[in-house]
């Protein structure tokens, strides 16, 4: 194996640690911990389980993380006072609706209805649009995680060729923009894209985020290229158990890349360092602006 | 010349018949004209012009078109208020503050003021982000112009490969968004692009939206592939006379490509049309919301 892997897990305990030196400046300044709110509707059991997480994390960080939890049969209207109560307290600083919703409630409607100020996912359409237009918002945090990953790598963005594999509004494309803001010649590639192998060696910088293991074989690598791997698919590891791997297949693609991050132990755990780092960020300007 | 020369003056009389169709329509249903405000600040000669043939084109298809003319000494407040009570006026639809502001006004507070549903621009950061996420709402007139151009040329979009070059707010991202949304793969280039010549002979569509003469030379065209210029630049004719010419070297590129929009006459004339079909999709869209 050629390429450096890419530590995610080390790397967002460094994020975290930085979160950390934010978070007691923001205490000292301002008397009170940025307020992290996680909204749980329904019992979905990986969703009790990320959100739980979600909440040890903010609290590990000296932030007041708090979990709500609603029964699924919550009408959408009570959902919306509670996130409406939430965008009126002073003491919260960031919201998140944990995704998927149950049934029956409108995820888009919901979500909208998150202040854009306090939308520590970065998912409101007013903080896509700051994104899209280079103008500074809350950014999604997973896109966030894989810059990160990148500067880690030591990657030269200006003027490479960038090649993301997924268009999600979550993922595929608020990297690219992050991607183009730094200068990188970026494509978008997707399920419709013809001869995805050419498309994506031609990237210096591979970002694979579609959902789909070994969508990503060795040869759709160039050689030297570094490979940030986005894809969380869990499949049949033989003997009854299963097993989480990316988009990537990783054992060829390691012996072309220069760097290529890991599933699990990549972009994953990434994502959580950069909600704390959202909300930080969130609590700071609300109380800068005023 | 091998190419098929797409005719924005003539498609663009078409897009205004249509506009005029749904006008009618709009009037026989709320018995009145979609109305489209537009605010000149300052005496720009350039943006005297443009303005006024937006307030002549929107009555010509019998729109209430009405132009605002503010003193360019206008205090930054009365300009945003003149916004304001437009945002507030039931019988305004598109509101289009004219471009560039005189120095001392701030530009995007003021563009941002104005209400994302009278927004004929689809400039303010909701309809970027509504683009960006795939969600209906306003989008900017001169991408929709060049799709339009590329509906006249009979191209397949699907699973083609797409080249913008710029990477505006304006032009060069809405028009990738909207490239991508019709499932294209696209690659963004820009200044920093390297071998802009390589990336542009990937495209089977080319969009060139930089502001700078020959820049696309005819070696930078895929043989076959359809052209779009959004340029707009004055150069020197020699003999002490100006001429217009767009990003790409026309009489070149017409030599490769298979189809490709001349300037002028090609792109420019569908910017206006676009205008009018936003406002009246605007009106439209603001009242069935009642």
């Amino acid at each position: 194996m050629a390429a450096r892997i890419l530590d995610g897990k080390a790397l967002a305990e460094t994020v975290r640690a930085e979160v950390r030196v934010s978070v007691d400046a923001f205490k000292a300044k301002y008397g009170r911990a940025p307020g992290l709110e996680v909204i749980l509707v329904g019992d979905d059991p990986a969703s009790q389980v990320y959100t739980r997480n979600k909440e040890k994390a903010s609290n590990e960080v000296g932030m007041r993380g708090r979990l709500h939890v609603l029964p699924a049969a919550t009408p959408e209207d009570e959902v919306l006072a509670l996130v409406q109560r939430l965008n009126a307290d002073e003491a919260t600083d960031g919201i998140l609706v944990q995704l998927p919703l149950p049934k029956g409630l409108r995820e888009q409607r919901i979500l909208d209805a998150v202040s854009p100020a306090k939308d520590v996912d970065g998912f409101h359409p007013i903080n896509a649009g700051l994104l899209a237009s280079g103008r500074p918002g809350l950014v999604p945090c997973t896109p966030r995680g894989c810059m990160r990953l990148l500067a880690l790598a030591g990657a030269t963005l200006k003027g490479a060729r960038a090649v993301v594999v997924g268009r999600s509004n979550i993922v595929g494309k608020p990297v690219a923009q992050l991607l183009l803001a730094e200068h990188a010649t970026v494509t978008i590639a997707h399920s419709r894209t013809e001869d995805l192998a050419a498309v994506c060696r031609e990237a210096d910088i591979l970002v694979a985020a579609v959902g789909k293991a070994d969508l990503i074989r060795g040869d759709f690598v160039k050689p030297g290229a570094i490979v940030i791997d986005v894809g969380m698919n869990r499949i049949d590891a033989g003997n009854g158990k299963t097993k989480l791997v990316g988009d990537v297949t990783f054992a060829e693609a390691a012996e072309v890349a220069s760097a290529i991050t890991p599933v699990p132990g990549g972009v994953g755990p990434m994502t959580i360092a950069y909600l704390l780092e959202n909300t930080v960020t969130a609590a700071t300007a609300r109380m800068e602006k005023r």
